[in-house]
């Protein structure tokens, strides 16, 4: 992918850009990388014209030699969008009038506006899913390293924020990995079939082009490092739609393991904190630490479904150029890139410097005396009781646990059905979480060791 | 309601405003916008604790002198908010700084960011919806106007685009205006009931300003002629999601109007045309004037619906402060007030200028030979032939005219059973669409009259 | 508001009903109710069509008479609306021949299908909303309960998941019971303002009831106990879309108190249970309870957005009636009213038996040895260290403090610039929870007394 | 695929069914697909069990034998959901119940009950896609029908609704086709990779499955045709929102033809009209034919982009079970499998029964008397009077033809810088449409190679 023609460094941002639009992302996909990427269009347009033979070479360099964003004024094409729907027409007008002599003539040769919007919106995407995907390769990156690092690090598993039996950090670790990376194999999927330029013309025919459209077509993909569509897709939106999908399911991935990571650090759970460095502090409260990369994950990737929503709900387009639907795409398109985009800068941030109490975890894991190992003292006892005695001893010696405050291993001791079976080492044995973990490990195992052979199918 | 404090002129704007973000809106909730209301209630707030009694009144007025806008930057204060979460923390270091001195102490003297942050939300509201209701109550006008003009124009009702029976293009233009009507009704409802100010402190309580709390929210509310709620709604959002909802409603109300001219202005329809100089020029076709106003318009009302779920979903938020919800909250209630208040000035712009071709719809009325009118032959002959057989008889009858090309009513002639009751004259009369208006005339009187009676008691 | 129509028992319900669809709510908005409502309209239309003259009195009572929803099927009807688009085309033929004789002929006199679909959804909006409102207010009472009862709990304040500084559990029950009750007020009035008969016929102007359109529409509405709206509202969907917003703003107000119970009801805080007997068992962990009320509250109230953006985007519609928009509104609402209506009926059962521990919040408040209260001595000596060197001085002790384990108040004593302004006694008062509350029971008390003057003012 | 186990014919559908949920695809993914899938999974769990060792292959037996959906009620089930959140723990009882002996402690062996639904929601997808894709696939055989059969039938293309330039019929069929082909290559590739069981047991660990958790997941899988996933991923939702994602581009692929058929059905343009037999007549207007298919798609495809924003949106989850984000899913996900089964049915329906009204797309191109060809009079005449002239002298003409309502062929004829360089056969043969369709038979071509090619890849 090459960079955006523009030269400018980085523009002022918004108000709320540093938490809401991360500055690689938004760099590659605000108003100067559309500038910018309007403008390689123009240029590619005109080379590859020239290759078709449709116009002069001089002419066509003439016409890229024209086309650097700080020769053109932002806000100015975007007022004069106005009276033609559209900042094509303007910039077309503006480009000519910089080319000048015989070649402005051929400036825009054989397209109309929507083809060189769609097709910058092409390499915006292209651009925009450099860092993005980076960040999110990143983040994986750093969930592998946590995943590998605490496969035997006891906590409680919980359901509906409820404690359910052990697990280690490792395999909740190695679940946000296995989101992340499904992630971003579906934007690289994305990325690789589905960005391609859009040449038609005014009605989808390249009719000003006479019999050379596709040639044009083929050398225009061929300068921008973009796909040759089969035919024009002008009010054929499914590369857009598609766009928008698994940016949705990546802002859903990057969101799940911000949430997990401010419910642990929880004051009263306390397992792990953020570590990054002059971050967190609040502004009135001078001894607390908040875990903003988490919380400013989630609310990047709170944005993203309805932004999906309404790129999915703009592709029923009219005939040959859509009523407004077009127009609706440009904002949300733009919006949900530096959103999900922010949303990935976020938790590399957060994952990078995640430190883990694995004590804490361990006391947290304790908090209920042994009741969380309940089933598997029901499991184990369901063959020579069977399995609904069984369950129903277990729950009773839990209720009088939970009632009086005493140690589920005591409880049990008491209780005749269970002494007839098992013995206090045993069921000692049996309330020991660390005996408990089952397939954990081997999940965590087995799916470090795939992302291992993936990485290496992708370098070779 | 006050003007924004800002005294800059009209920001740059961006590549898609001219379309996509009409200038007095995006002007009224762009970043100076929220800079300034940021200030405005850091203002508000020193002299209302001065009111209460907890500050001197020379700091709260040197703290009020030093809320200038363009004493601020806001780039600068924007990535300054990543390492807090949001943009008050370094607006707040800066203005202490720039106050100096004693009275610097007492700069956001108990409040907590988000309370800066959701009154500024508030007084954005309320600065925005005053542009928007103008324009969505002029576009309101421009249909009461077109409906008293034409209520007598006839035209062909469609329903599932097909031609039904006759209708008046009055009838039309009073149902838009009802919609716009009762679409400002219900937002500036909202705006009555719900702009309130934010002052709760750190948790909520606040506790720091010890037992003034409540009277310096009244102060508060007062200074910025906004309501005092009856506690601190920091995770109550009822009050961002009905004005989303009131947004919406008016986002559809707008865009339906819009869809009607552009299906009137197909080159096959031609019953309007917009009038506006110098707007819907074509890049490649000299000839064609778009209906730029009306497709602006639909592509600003389209954002809507998935901006109002976000901030519905954004609803749910966690005990004291939002992990995320409320930071998710910031850009979609800024990009729903600009894209509703851009689709009300494209409409304004769109009905004011709208070009009635009223003997147009005449010719397409006629074009169905007569069949539209096919219902009242049947409704007329249901007493003597029974509903059905009337019914039966009349489709075959249109049948046969549509298969053979000839009028309804010649083939009505052929068929004994009409002539039996009706001779040619009185088919004719039947088949006259000006016969057959029922009450869209009388609708029309009694939506305007409503209207006039409105206006005069929001007047009184 | 008078029953559905329909004499049968609960329907069967569905395999999720249980958690997705609560019975009362299900049972007034599901098939059943739909197809009873529309024979209430079409038996409502035929007395208001003998109201004006236009049928005999015997006809519309023979009418009235076959309208039990008994007697028709709802599979059949269904299937059959395939072949017109709507199921109001067989359920008329269906009741012409159950009506038989002349009167057969009176039928759905001047209505076309929308007429009487657009109906019954208002009825059906309208009987939905009683046990939705009864729901709701039942949830808001049980807070309101709560926040009586509890005005004097201390409790950790928690924004971000941190714990921040003390409140009461009454102010934040408060909170909960002023979401619910402004969600029922925006309710309520949209169900006063804005549920209207529909009655246009083919084209909206009634063409075929002559001179007698207006006056059936008010006997219409009459019969029904609904309001006559302006004129037909075909294709102006502000109704509609009304109620989805206000219904959308009720689902985020339901579904907080819901996430504030699951957080509470987290094993390591504790703070709160779910009572309801027979509730919550898990199948493979006999010692849990979890909170199931809380978690199908916030299922329900997660599928509001979408649906609610769905039926803000079906409201830009095509001429006098919609090409697909129309048909697409039928689901939607009635799933908002079902999932809305039951989140509502889970709130009720939640926060109506909910356990609260305050001993245990006590508890948790103290975890963190005083830091909670750094804030309140940072203020404190402000005015005569400085605001900036004050909060450093807290922010240091607060960070030793957590780095050694000890209290906050043994760190502070230990500095003397602490020492030479405050001593022990006075930091101990100073980090004493209860005395920093601030505005806390004020709050509860207004929110309760604005409450009981509202409910006087309803009543009156 | 192996079919439901469900013996069950069609269940009674519902009033809206006709239209909203078509038959094949409700079948497959309504209330009693859903339990036979459950029971599936019941059964091939105990037969994985089964062959892991961990229970006699009597037993498996004994449990598959009683997994028949007609031996368990829906609406108790459903009923009985409530008290533990899901519909699983009911029927895991019943189940036991019915095996009875000592098998049924075997029953659910290891299993959570998000295990089972979850699988059972893979299953529900896999076998709803396949009605779903036949469906899809042969609206898109009768789209490539089109584009073969009118590669050469001119046509107005038309961009926002103002005819704009010729194409050809054709071409824009091709554009149909290509985007349901590549909606459908989107679910193929969903189907392919994302569709995998799940078997985690309570924890996501499988403990109480000891060393053979992994062995049994892999028979899991090959019992029921899913695949393996590398770990449980109870709360990495990346797959239900891949499915979402892949749904709502088809969605909006399948609108987008339907959106062309009722704009070229309308009255004033009449080329296409729906041929099915049996539809599309209205209740009150005998003469009208209404593009019920078209329409009905439209509807159905308006559903979706909400249900994806729901299902999105709840991809973040907590820990290891959701409160309550994970039964948000449950209906979102049947529904938006029903609506776009039934906008695909439809959709076939539509273009699989399209008349073409070849004759009259003519009639309608020539409308604007050469109008349309104004642009090729300008590019021919732009290298010699440069572009701009060209351009402003073909745009003068046009406002002449249409202000004098002459032909554009005359006006030009007249001026005398056009006589310089065209002679009047010259300027016809300019203004013959046929002349100027570019690449659209091109187009074409590729298109239908390129899918014939596809077609044989993948029979191959």
């Amino acid at each position: 992918v090459k960079p955006p023609s523009s030269t400018s460094e980085l523009s002022p941002g918004g108000l709320f850009d540093g938490v809401l639009a991360r500055g690689r992302v938004r760099e590659a996909s605000g108003d100067a990388a559309w500038l910018g990427a309007m403008l390689d269009v123009e240029a590619a347009l005109a080379r590859a014209a020239a290759r078709a033979g449709l116009i002069a070479s001089e002419d066509a360099e003439a016409i890229a030699r024209a086309c650097r964003p700080e020769a053109f004024d932002i806000a100015t094409l975007g007022q004069e969008a106005a009276a033609s729907g559209n900042p094509v027409v303007p910039l077309v007008r503006a480009l000519a009038a910089a080319v000048g002599g015989r070649a402005a003539d051929q400036v825009h040769r054989g397209a109309t506006s929507q083809d060189v919007l769609d097709t910058a919106a092409m390499l915006v995407t292209k651009r925009a899913l450099t860092p993005l995907l980076e960040d999110l390769a990143a983040a994986a990156e750093a969930a592998a390293d946590l995943a590998a690092a605490h496969r035997g690090t006891l906590m409680a598993a919980r359901t509906l924020l409820q404690q359910a039996l052990p697990t280690t950090f490792g395999l909740k670790a190695a679940g946000w990995m296995i989101g992340l990376d499904e992630a971003a194999i579906g934007l690289r999927s994305v990325g690789r079939s589905r960005l391609a330029v859009q040449l038609g013309g005014a009605a989808g025919t390249l009719a000003s082009l006479g019999p050379d459209g596709l040639a044009v077509v083929g050398h225009l993909a061929d300068e921008l490092g973009l796909l040759a569509p089969v035919a024009p897709w002008h009010t054929d939106r499914t590369r857009i739609a598609a766009i928008a999908g698994a940016l949705g399911v990546a802002a859903g991935a990057l969101g799940k393991p911000a949430l997990d990571v401010v419910l642990l650090a929880q004051t009263e759970v306390a397992e792990v904190r953020e570590g990054l460095p002059g971050r967190g502090g609040s502004s009135t409260l001078p001894h607390k630490r908040n875990p903003i990369a988490a919380v400013s994950t989630l609310a990047c990737a709170r944005r993203a479904p309805g932004l999906v929503a309404t790129l999915m709900g703009t592709m029923v387009q009219e005939h040959e150029r859509a009523v407004g639907a077009w127009h609706a795409e440009w904002r949300p398109l733009t919006d949900l890139l530096v959103t999900v985009g922010s949303a990935a800068a976020w938790l590399r941030d957060c994952l990078g410097h995640l430190e883990v109490d694995a004590s804490r975890m361990r006391t947290n894991l304790d908090l209920t005396g042994g009741l969380l190992m309940a089933e598997r003292v029901a499991t184990t006892l369901a063959p020579v009781l069977g399995r609904l005695a069984a369950h129903d001893l277990v729950e009773a010696a839990s209720a009088e646990a939970v009632a009086t405050g005493r140690r589920l291993a005591d409880v049990l001791d008491d209780r005749p059905e269970v002494r007839a079976h098992l013995d206090a080492a045993a069921v000692a044995l049996l309330l020991d979480p660390a005996e408990y973990l089952g397939s954990a490990a081997a999940f965590v195992e087995r799916a470090l060791r795939e992302r291992e052979m993936r990485q290496r199918q992708e370098q070779a």
